[in-house]
C-alpha cells in the first residue's frame, strides 16, 4: 500500500468483470482488491460511536465479538451535548482508532430523524431538529475525516423506523422530505463531505432508496455536490443494474458474484452504459487511494485519553430534566448518606443493541464510581429484575423492591438508577411503548413513600414517558453514556462537573401526544407521513400540546440571564440575512454553560409553517458572573420554506419573529423584523384562479379588463366564491363576460409576461 | 309527456351529435331534449335541504331570486335529528315540492365528511361519521324519490373543503376513503339507489374525480351496484371525453356545444367507443322516462305543514349542550321575566351561502315567537353589530353592549342569541378560524358578568369554539335551523319540545386540536389527509384529546338509564355478525327521546384501529318511567376493516368490544365477544419477511427445515431482529444457511401453497 493508487491508470487497466467486482464487497466488510493492479481491499466497519471491527475468525452473526474499542456515547447521548467542539473531538478520537485498527471507512453517523420516539434505533440518531443533528453530525464527520479515514452518512433517507424497514415506504411529500428529512444530511454533506453515504434499506414514495436516481443522484449529487461514494446498506440492493445507474457505486456485502455478473451482462446488452459503471469504479478506487496514507501509518490510540473523552462526553450528554429544591449536586456529607438503588447502577445500560455494538476497551459503572468518588461503601439494592441481564432476570421483584426500600428507609438520599432493559431498544424492530419497566416505576414509588429525596438516574436511548416524575426530587436523563457513563454520572451527582446537556428530543407526556401516532409504523408496506413537516416540537408547540420536558430543555447548577436581544435584517428575497444579537450572563454561582438557541418563526407564510424552528444554536461556558455578547447569522435559507409548487426554496418574507431562547418553551427574548419577500406568481392558464389571475400584474389588467360590467353584479359572498374558481369555470359558466374561446385569447395575452417571480 | 318515453326506441333513432348533445345540459338547469323523439327537457335543482328554482327570466347568478320553497334546515341541523323516520318525512316534503314545481331532480344531499370544522359547506353536510351520514342520507333519499323524482348524492368523492376545491387533489389513501369517505356515499347508493350521483369538482390522487374510471365506474357501479346516472358538478368536467369514458353520463351545465363537438369528434376518430356513449344516454333518457308520471301529475305543496314539519326537525336538531341548575326549560314565570339579546333572535340566521340557498316561503324568528309563545312584549336588545345583516352591519356595538346590559341587568334570565355571521359560513371558501365574533363574545362576557343565569343559543352551520362556555348556565346549539327555527328555539325553551338532538360532529376546544390541523386546507394544489382514519370523535377518542362538546352528546329535559347491556356473536370470518342487546328507560319526569349509539373497537386489529367507530344507532321516545328493549344487528362489515395489503375488507377477530352509550365518551354499557378472524397470510416470495414465512403453514415448515441448525445461534434479540428482513437479505447474510439459489427453490416449494385465507 506504499505506492500510491492511480486511479485512472487502474481503471483503464480492468476488464468489465473486474469492474463489477470492484463495484461489490470481496465478503462481509472488505472492498474487492485486483492483485495485478495494485489495489488493495480494504475494511470498512460499523460504528458509528465506536468500532466494531469483527476478529478475522469471526462469525458476522456474532454481535459482540469484536475487537476492543473505546465505546462513546451514542448519538442520542452526544446530541445533548449540543457542542460541535466535543463532536469533533470525539470525531477524531473515532478517526484515530478506526485508522489504528486498519480500516478505512466508519460506518457512520446516521442523522436520520426521530420521527417518533418509538423508533428501536432513536439511540443511534441524533435529533427530531435537522439543524442540530445536521451540525453535530458535519462535526462528527469532520473529526473522523480529519485522520485519514471515512465515514458513511447514513441511512439516506426517511429511514426512521425499524419496523419493516427492508421494504417500506415513507410516503413523505416534497416540500417534507426538503424541509425536514433531508437537510441534516445535506449539511454534513455540504459541511464536511463524507466520504461515503449509505444508502437506507427503505423505500421512498414507491421507490427503494439504493435505486433512487433522485435521491442518490438529483439531490445528493447535483444539487448538493457530493464528491464521495455511494454504499448500500448491507441487503439494500435489491436490482443491481437499477442501482449503479441510479447512482449506487458500491454494493455491500459480497453476493458472490451474483450481481456482478448481472452487472457484465447489462453492460453487455446495452442496458447499462460502460460509462456509469466506470464512474462507480473510480470512485471505489479514489475511496481506497485515500484510506492509503492513514492506513499506511496508523495513528497511535490512546486509549486513556479516549476514556477521558467519552467520559467528559458522556457528563455533557446529560440532560438534568428537574432538581426541585436544588438536591443536587449532593454536598460532600449527603453524598456520603446516599443509597445507591437500581440494578443499573452496577449494570450499566450504555448502549444500543444490533450493528453499532462496541466491545469496550473499559467499562465504568455508576456504583463503583460513586464509592470511590466519596471513599465511601454505599449501601446498593439493586432494586428490581432487567431482562438481558444475567442473573438478574429471574430475580424476585418483590424480594428486591422490599430490600430496596429497607435501604431508602431513612437513609439520606436515594440514588434511583432506572432505565430501559436492552432488550426494548434495538436495531431491528421498534418500541410498543414510551413506558419504563412496571418492577421499576414499582420500586420508585415504594421508595419515593420511605424517601423524598429520590434522584432518579435514565439510562435509556429514546425518551420514555416520565409519568412518574412527581415521586422523584431530581431527575438525571443520561440516555445511553458509552463505556465511561458510569463515572461520568458520579461526576454530576456529586458537583465535580456542571451537567450541561440540553434535550435534543422532545420528552412527551403520552405515546398518544406524539406527531406520528396512529401513522407510525404505517402498515401494508407503506408509511404515511401524515405530519408533514410537523415532527418533534414543531408539532407539539405548533398545536400547542402539552409535553413533559420541552425540545432544548435541561437545568444547571447555574442560572443565565439573557439581554440584549435584537435582530436586524440586510437584503431581500434570496439574499436577505439576519443578524441576531443577545447577551449572556451566568447569574448563578458556579461555572457551567449554556445552550444558547434561535428559533425563527415566519407566521405570515403561504404556507402552514411551525410555530418556531431551530436556526442556530451555541453552547457557551461561563464562568459565575461572566458576560458574552453572541452574534449569529441567518442566511436566506434560514428565512425559507420549500415551495412546494415551484419545488425551490423559498424566502416567502413579511413578519418574521426572532426568538432566543433557553429552549423551544424557554423563550428568553424576541425581536421581529420585517423580511422582503420574493414577489411569487406563477404562469397564467385557464386552470390558474381568478385569485391567482388577479396576483398576477398582468394577469390582473386583462381579467379586469374582461371582467368589465360583470363585476359589479357581484357581491362580496360572490366574490369570495369566486376567487377559487378556475378561470376555465367562470368562462363556462358566462360569468366573465367571456367564453371559453375568449380565455384562450386572454391566456396567449398574458402568455409572453409569464414567469415566476419578478423583484 | 303524457306518453311514456321508450328509451331504446330514442336511442336507436338518435344521430351522433344528438348523443353527445344528451349527455350535456341545454342551459344552466335543463337536460336536452330531442323534439322529433319525444324526449323533453327536464329541470334539475338545487337542494339540498330545499328548492332552489331560478325564476325562468332570472340570471343563475343571482342566488336569492328562486321561487319561494320550504327551507327545511340545512344538513348539520338535519344529522343532529339522529332520526331516520324524520328525515323520510322530510325527503317526501322536498320531493313533493320538487314534482310540484315541474323539477326532475333535486341536486342534494352531501354526504361528504366533516374532515375540518373550518370546511365552508359544512352546513350542507351532515356529519364526522360515515355511518351516520350514510343512514341520514339514504333515508332522505328515499324520502324525496317517493314522491317519484330524483336525488342527486353529491359530491363525489373526498370533496372536504372549498379552499381550492375546483382542483385541489385529495391525497388520501385507500383504507381511509374505504373506511371513512366513501363508506356514507356507498349506504346510500346500496339501500337507496339515488337517481344521480354528482362528481365532485377535486382531484383523487391525482384524478379529476369526473374523469376517474376507478370511482365512477368501478367502484360506484361495479361494486356497489349504482343504476343511476352520474352528472358532474356544474362546471367539474375538465376532459369531457376522458369523463364520458370514466362513466361520466351528463355534463353539466351546457358548454354551448364545444365540448359536445370533442365527443363527436372522439367517437369518429375512434378514441371514444359509441357504445360508451350510448351507455351515458341510455341512463340520460332513463332518468328523464322516470321523471315523466311525477311531473306529469305533480302533488300538491301543503305549505303549511311543510313549515310545520320544518319546525319539528328544527326542534329535534337543536344540541342541549349543557344546562346547569335546570335553567331550562323555562317556566312560565321565567318566560316572562326574561330578557332576549343578539341580532339573531330578530334577523334569524337560519342556512348557509351558495347554492343552497333557499327563497324561504315564510320566516318565523325567535323574538317574534317567543314574545307570541309567552304572551309578553319580552324587552329586547340587540346587543352587537352582525355582519351581513342590512342596518346591523355599522351599528356601534359600545351602544349596543352597554344596551344589553342594562336589559339584562335585574332580569329573570338572559335568552342570548349568539352565532357565525352569514360571510362566515359559505359555499366557496373555508373559515379559518372557529371563533365568534368577538363583539358577540364581549357581550356574553358584559351579560354574564350582571346576570348568572344567561342562555346562549347558538346559530352556526359547522363547530364553533366554545371558550366562554362557563359565563352560560346553559348553552343550546340550533345550527342552522331553517325557515321555523325561530318557532323551534322557543318551542324548546319553553318546554314545549324536549330537546332530543345530539352532536353529529365533535365541538373541539382548539383549532389546533382538531385533526386536520396542519394539512387543511392543504398547499400548492394538494391536502395530505394526514390523519387517516383518525377525523373526528376517531382523532379525539384514539388520541385521548380533551374535547368542549364529545360526538353523540345533548342533554335532554329528562334522563335515561341503560341496562342489560349483552352482545352475542355468531358465525367466523365473513360471516361473523354480533347482535347487541340493550334496555333503554326514561328515568325522568318528562317525555323525552333518547339516542342510543352502538359503537365497537378492535384493539387487537392488525392496523391501527379508532378506539371506537359507530355501527349502529337508534332515536327512541320515551315516556316518564317507560322502558324498551333495543336490539342492534351487527354484520360481518361492522365488524371489518379495509386491509390495504388486500384490497378487501376483512374480519381481523379476536377481542371486540361493543360499547353503548349516550355519546363517544359517555358509555354507558359495555361487552366483548371473541370474533373468529379471517386466517391472513398471503403469497410467499424472496421479500416476504421471516415474520411472514413463519406464520405462513407450509413456509413455516421449509423455512425451518432450511434454518435448522443456524437457529441455535441465535438470541432472541438476533431473532427479534430477523422478524421483519425479507428472506432475500437473510440469504445474501448466509444467515440461513441457504444462498440465493436455494431461496429459490424454497419460494418454488411453497408455490402451490399460497393463497390468502384459509379457514
Amino acid at each position: 500500500m506504499s505506492v500510491a493508487l492511480d486511479v485512472e491508470r487502474v481503471l483503464a487497466g480492468l476488464t468489465l468483470e473486474e469492474k463489477a467486482a470492484l463495484t461489490s464487497g470481496s465478503d462481509f466488510w472488505h472492498t474487492e482488491g485486483v492483485e495485478r493492479l495494485g489495489v488493495p481491499a480494504v475494511m470498512v466497519t460499523d460504528g458509528p460511536h465506536g468500532l466494531r471491527k469483527q476478529a478475522e475468525d469471526a462469525d458476522h452473526l456474532g454481535i459482540g465479538n469484536s475487537v476492543p474499542a473505546t465505546c462513546f456515547p451514542p448519538a442520542a447521548a452526544l446530541a445533548s451535548t449540543w457542542d460541535v467542539d466535543l463532536l469533533d473531538r470525539v470525531g477524531r478520537a473515532l478517526g484515530r482508532e478506526t485508522a489504528g485498527n486498519d480500516v478505512a471507512v466508519l460506518l457512520g453517523p446516521g442523522v436520520n430523524m426521530k420521527r417518533s420516539p418509538l423508533c428501536g434505533r432513536n439511540f443511534e440518531y441524533f435529533s427530531e431538529d435537522p439543524a442540530l443533528a445536521g451540525d453535530l453530525g458535519a462535526a462528527l464527520v469532520a473529526g473522523i475525516q480529519s485522520q485519514g479515514v471515512g465515514t458513511s452518512l447514513k441511512h439516506f433517507a426517511a429511514n426512521n423506523q425499524e419496523t419493516d424497514r427492508m421494504r417500506v415506504s415513507a410516503e413523505v411529500d416534497e416540500r417534507t422530505l426538503r424541509e425536514i428529512y433531508l437537510p441534516a444530511f445535506e449539511r454534513v454533506v455540504t459541511r464536511a463531505q463524507p466520504w461515503t453515504v449509505m444508502c437506507s434499506y427503505n423505500r421512498v414514495n414507491g421507490t427503494y432508496a439504493s435505486q433512487d436516481p433522485w435521491l442518490l443522484t438529483e439531490v445528493l449529487r447535483d444539487e448538493w455536490g457530493f464528491e464521495g461514494l455511494v454504499v448500500s446498506d448491507w441487503g439494500a440492493v435489491v436490482d443491481r443494474v437499477a442501482a449503479v445507474a441510479a447512482g449506487l457505486d458500491l454494493e455491500m456485502p459480497a453476493t458472490g458474484g451474483r450481481t456482478d455478473a448481472l452487472v457484465v451482462d447489462a453492460v453487455r446488452n446495452g442496458t447499462l452504459d460502460e460509462a456509469v459503471l466506470d464512474v462507480a469504479v473510480r470512485r471505489v478506487l479514489t475511496l481506497v487511494a485515500r484510506a492509503q496514507p492513514a492506513l499506511a501509518a496508523p495513528a497511535q490510540i490512546d486509549v486513556e485519553a479516549h476514556h477521558a473523552l467519552a467520559r467528559e462526553a458522556a457528563a455533557d450528554g446529560s440532560v438534568l430534566l428537574k432538581n426541585d429544591g436544588a438536591v443536587l449536586p449532593l454536598s460532600a456529607e449527603a453524598a456520603t448518606a446516599a443509597v445507591v438503588v437500581g440494578e443499573f447502577a452496577r449494570t450499566p445500560r450504555y448502549q444500543g443493541a444490533g450493528s453499532s455494538q462496541v466491545n469496550p476497551t473499559r467499562l465504568d459503572d455508576a456504583l463503583t464510581a460513586l464509592r470511590t468518588a466519596t471513599g465511601v461503601h454505599l449501601p446498593f439494592a439493586p432494586g428490581f429484575s432487567v431482562a438481558g441481564v444475567a442473573g438478574s432476570e429471574a430475580a424476585d421483584d418483590a424480594a428486591l423492591l422490599a430490600d430496596a426500600v429497607e435501604a431508602a428507609r431513612g437513609a439520606g438520599t436515594v440514588l434511583l438508577f432506572l432505565g430501559l432493559p436492552a432488550p426494548d431498544e434495538s436495531e431491528g424492530y421498534d418500541r410498543t411503548h414510551l413506558g419504563l419497566p412496571a418492577n421499576q416505576v414499582a420500586v420508585l414509588r415504594a421508595v419515593a413513600a420511605v424517601n423524598p429525596r429520590v434522584v432518579v438516574v435514565l439510562a435509556n436511548g429514546s425518551a420514555v414517558s416520565v409519568e412518574w416524575q412527581d415521586d422523584a426530587a431530581a431527575v438525571l436523563e443520561t440516555w445511553l453514556g458509552g463505556q465511561a457513563g458510569g463515572s461520568a454520572v458520579a461526576d454530576l451527582l456529586l458537583g465535580v462537573r456542571t451537567p450541561s446537556g440540553r434535550l435534543a428530543e422532545t420528552i412527551p407526556h403520552r405515546v398518544e401526544d406524539t406527531p406520528a401516532f396512529g401513522n407510525f409504523p404505517g402498515e401494508a408496506g407503506t408509511v404515511r407521513y401524515g405530519e408533514g413537516v410537523l415532527i418533534g416540537y414543531r408539532w407539539y408547540d405548533t398545536r400547542g400540546v402539552d409535553v413533559a420536558y420541552p425540545f432544548g430543555h435541561g437545568l444547571s447548577y447555574t442560572t443565565f440571564g439573557y439581554t440584549d436581544v435584537v435582530a436586524t435584517v440586510t437584503g431581500e428575497g434570496p439574499t436577505s440575512a439576519v443578524r441576531v444579537g443577545v447577551t449572556i450572563t451566568n447569574t448563578g454561582t458556579v461555572a457551567g454553560a449554556e445552550t444558547v438557541q434561535v428559533y425563527v418563526g415566519d407566521p405570515e407564510a403561504a404556507v402552514l409553517r411551525p410555530t418556531r424552528e431551530l436556526k442556530a444554536f451555541a453552547k457557551v461556558a461561563l464562568a459565575p458572573g461572566e458576560s458574552r455578547a453572541l452574534t449569529f447569522d441567518l442566511d436566506a435559507r434560514d428565512l425559507s420554506y420549500w415551495h412546494p409548487g415551484l419545488h425551490r426554496w423559498v424566502v416567502g418574507g413579511g413578519r418574521t419573529v426572532v426568538e432566543v431562547g433557553a429552549s423551544s418553551r424557554d423563550i428568553r427574548g424576541t425581536a421581529e423584523v420585517e423580511v422582503a419577500g420574493e414577489p411569487l406568481f406563477g404562469p397564467l392558464s385557464a386552470e390558474s384562479t381568478v385569485t391567482e389571475w388577479l396576483a398576477h400584474p398582468t394577469g390582473s389588467a386583462v381579467l379586469g379588463a374582461a371582467f368589465g360590467e360583470a363585476t359589479a353584479a357581484l357581491d362580496d359572498t360572490m366574490l369570495a366564491m369566486l376567487g377559487d374558481m378556475p378561470m376555465r369555470v367562470i368562462a363556462s359558466f358566462g360569468m366573465g363576460g367571456f367564453d371559453a374561446d375568449g380565455l384562450d385569447r386572454m391566456v396567449a395575452e398574458v402568455a409572453g409576461t409569464t414567469g415566476t417571480a419578478a423583484a
